[in-house]
Parts: C-alpha cells; structure tokens; sequence
C-alpha cells in the first residue's frame, strides 16, 4: 500500500521519504525511484516533512503514533491506511496539539503485500474512506483529501464506529469466510476438479496473516457479529436440506440471487471494485 | 453449457440438432448457426441421432432419461453434463440394453447461462469428468471421449458418489458460502466501500436458482456434511476471537494462507481453472 501510494504521489510532491525498517526494502524502494530518501529511522524520516503516512499494520500504526511526539516534536500533518479505524483514530485523538491527524483506509483489496506488487494505479477510481480525529484540523483534512485527489481516489468521510462496522461485513467477514473454505477444502483430489468458482471465492484466504489478525484484534465485536449472523444465515439453510425443504431452499437461494443482482445493478453506474493483484 | 459445446463441436460432426423447448431460443441457436436443426420434439430431436447430450437441470435430466425408451427406441448413446452424478447415473442404470450411457461433468464454472454466453472456448482445458453406469459400453465411453477430446477437455474417470462427495466441496459449499454473504450483507452503504475481495468472495451468488436447486435436492448428505464442517470451522474461529485468543487465530488464519499457497502451487504446473463468465 506504502508502495503504491509512494508511486502515484511520485513527481507530484516536493520529496518522498521511506521509513522502512528493512534494509533491503529501503535499497530496492531507492534502486526502483519510488521514493527520494530511505531510513529506519523514525525521526529522521520525519526531519522537515509537512505529511506522514502510516502504512503499517494497524497495531503498529498505534504504537508508532504513541512514539510520534518524540520522533517529531515539530509535529504536522499525520494520516494511515489502516484497515480499521476506530482505534488508530482513538490514538490519533491522543495526539499533541501541535499534530493534525486523520484516518485513511483506502477500498482497493488487501491480499497482495511488498514492492513487488506496489503500482500507480491502485487507488484510481477507488473509494478512500477519511475518519475524522478530535486532531483533525481543517488545513489536516485538506492536505488529506489533495493526496486522494492526486491519487484519482474518491474520499468519503466516515465515523470510525461505522467505518469499522460496515468494514467487518464487506471486508473482513469475506477474508474469514474464504479462509475457513481453504481450511476444510485441502485436499489435492478435490482442487483437481476445483473450477473458477472455488478459485475466486477462496481468494482472499491468501491474504497476509499478521495484517488481518491486527484487523481482527483491532475490529473484534463487529468482526463477532458479522460471523454470527452468517453461521445463523447458513444454520437456516442446513435446517432447510435436512428437512428436504425444497420450496424453502429455492426461496434462500432466490434471495441471494436478487441480492447479487442488486449489488451488479448498483455497480453499474459507478466504476466497479478493481481486481489489482495477481495473488488468488 | 449446451449451446458452448454446440458451438465447440460446430463443423467437427455430421450434424447438430438442438431440442429445445423454448421458440425464442430455438430461433436464435438457428440464426446464430449454432445448431443445424431445432426442434421442441425429443423423438424427432433424436430420430438418427448417434449421440444424446442432455445439458439439463440434473431432475430434467432424470426425467428425460426415464422418457428416452419411448422417444428414442432404436437407442443410441447418451450423455449429460449435469453437476451432480449418482442420480443421473442410477437413471442411466435403468435404461434398456440398445442404449451406450455414461454421466459427464465439465468443471468449468455454472453462473453464467444461455446462448449469449455461450462460447466454444468454455471446456479448453479444463477437467470433465466422467462416471460410467452400468449401461456404459466401450463405444459409450469412446464417443463420449471423442466429444471430450474435440472440444479440448481432459477427461477423468470417477466413482459417481466419490464426484458428487468432492463437488459438494469444491462447487456447491462455495457457492452456498457466496450466497449466505450476499444475503445477510444486503446494505448498499456497505456495498459502497466494498472492493475487489467482497465481489469475488460474492460472485457465485448469482449462480442459477433452479440449477443450484437441482444440485442440492440431489447431493443432499454430501452438501450438509461439507456445510457442517465448515460451521465447525468458523465456530472454532469465534470461540478464538471470542476469547481474544490472539495465538489461536493467528494460527487459524496461517492454515488457511498455507493451504491456500498449497492450492497455488497445485496450479502452478498446470491449466488455471478458467474464468469464462462475466456474471459476477
């Protein structure tokens, strides 16, 4: 994500900054021109930056915003790309005054990870969702929604409660339900005869473990809820086949298509969700 | 299915006859050259015919394969492409001796349907499978693998139960699990900031109502036990996340990131499974 954003900013701000703890990260980010300067170093990085971008896993998000006052006594503008929002927003309010801060969780998938995968073009026509801090200053906001601009992202400000529980429906309950698909269905037999249809609805089990599980411990009661009310809608139709319930299965399976039908509908006067990675 | 192996084997067979009940249909499959006869008339569909494909729901299929001694009394060879197999198997069973039968399933994705998305690319590469019956004669199974063999498939013999076992796995549990996301995240707020990873998880929503009917009135057992182990599964993860127990769902979602580059892997030496719909 840090990648991709360094890229579609490049030539479009005055410098470009890494703050990578791995060195060989920093050599190829240098090496590729996707940013001016490399450090692992924290106050370094920040010496005379007007905005820093958090792209790190929320937990770590956190932690380097508590370090913030220390490692930029200056202060300035500070947002992320986190994937849940009420806590980092929770440490953003905890901020010095001298900061002015906002979360970002930019919509584009989040299986692929590292350079390698890092382009341009990942936040074109995307939703780029903003979260206002008690931090949140207007100029803040401003300098935030430039950058989605210069990215061709489409901001859209959201509370954090209900960023984090929408969130847990459309983003994470989906990566939960193609992980537990990948943990029953192991078997090399059956992948054989596997067709599109397993392929892409088990995409996302290939996403990064220690990013989710920041997701899962950061988002745990909608994340909760999210996956019961899907077992209770799936315990509903394994009543309905064990009682043979013909007219009552055709009636779950026709509502799934309708809904399904609508959300193809509601995407057809607006740009469609980008597939970008290669990684399912 | 029936129109894109039509127009697979359009030119490579002495002659291609649709029986086809619907008028609008019949009209289009002639102007498009699709076929070179159409007819809503089993016994006249059939009269010379070498080789019955039904490319029917798998109930219809049973039904016209309980009608085929009337309507086809010289007999011939049949097939089908239907999803699940011991059923349409057993009826093959107890067809007479002047009939060369055996079951087939081409694994190559169920959500997309009629003419307009019918192409001769559907079955290139892709597994079919096929389940012999006890009316499958030798030159059943070699004009059946002719069909396979012509329209680029690669054949695979399987038990009908041992198929309808591992389908319920790889093709009717994601379908369902797509079906049960669509359903209960239903909101178009949410369906606003959703990306990539929700539409694909999704996408097998919008699989047909009254085939996925077919196939779990007819692979019953198979499809509750593939659902209840996969409840299990995710059980396992809200007790996780209920407990907070970050080790455990750091384990969780590790398994199914490995499996899941398992799953790649498999992949990495021969044909992808193909996408050839745009329905989702």
């Amino acid at each position: 994500m840090g990648g991709s954003l360094a890229l579609a900013l490049r030539g479009r701000c005055r410098s470009l900054v890494a703050v990578e703890p791995q060195t060989a990260v920093r050599q190829q980010a240098l090496r590729q021109g996707v940013v001016d300067a490399a450090t692992d170093d924290l106050s370094e990085g920040l010496a005379g930056a007007d905005l820093a971008v958090f792209a790190t896993p929320v937990r770590t998000t956190v932690t380097l915003l508590d370090r913030l006052p220390d490692a930029w006594p200056d202060g300035g503008t500070v947002m992320d790309l986190g994937s849940t929002k009420a806590t980092v927003v929770a440490a953003m309010d905890a901020l010095p005054l001298v900061f002015g801060a906002i979360g970002g969780h930019p919509m584009c998938g989040r299986e692929s990870s590292g350079l390698a995968a890092a382009t341009a073009e990942l936040y074109r026509d995307q939703t780029f969702v903003l979260c206002r801090s008690v931090r949140t200053t207007p100029a803040a906001e401003l300098l935030a929604r430039a950058v989605i601009d210069t990215i061709g992202a489409r901001p859209v400000v959201m509370d954090p409660a209900d960023h984090d529980a929408i969130v847990a429906e459309v983003s994470h309950l989906p990566a939960l339900i193609a992980a537990a698909l990948l943990r029953v269905v192991a078997d090399e037999d059956a992948w054989d005869i596997s067709a599109s249809g397993f392929r892409d609805t088990g995409r996302l089990a290939g996403s990064d473990t220690r990013m989710m599980l920041d997701i899962l411990m950061t988002n745990r009661p909608a994340v909760l809820a999210a996956v019961r009310t899907y077992q209770a809608d799936l315990a509903q139709l394994e009543a309905l086949l064990l009682g043979a319930d013909e007219a009552g299965v055709a009636e779950w399976l026709a509502e799934a298509r309708v809904r399904h039908a609508a959300y193809r509908r509601h995407f057809s006067t607006r740009p469609t969700p980008a597939k970008y990675d290669s990684d399912g």
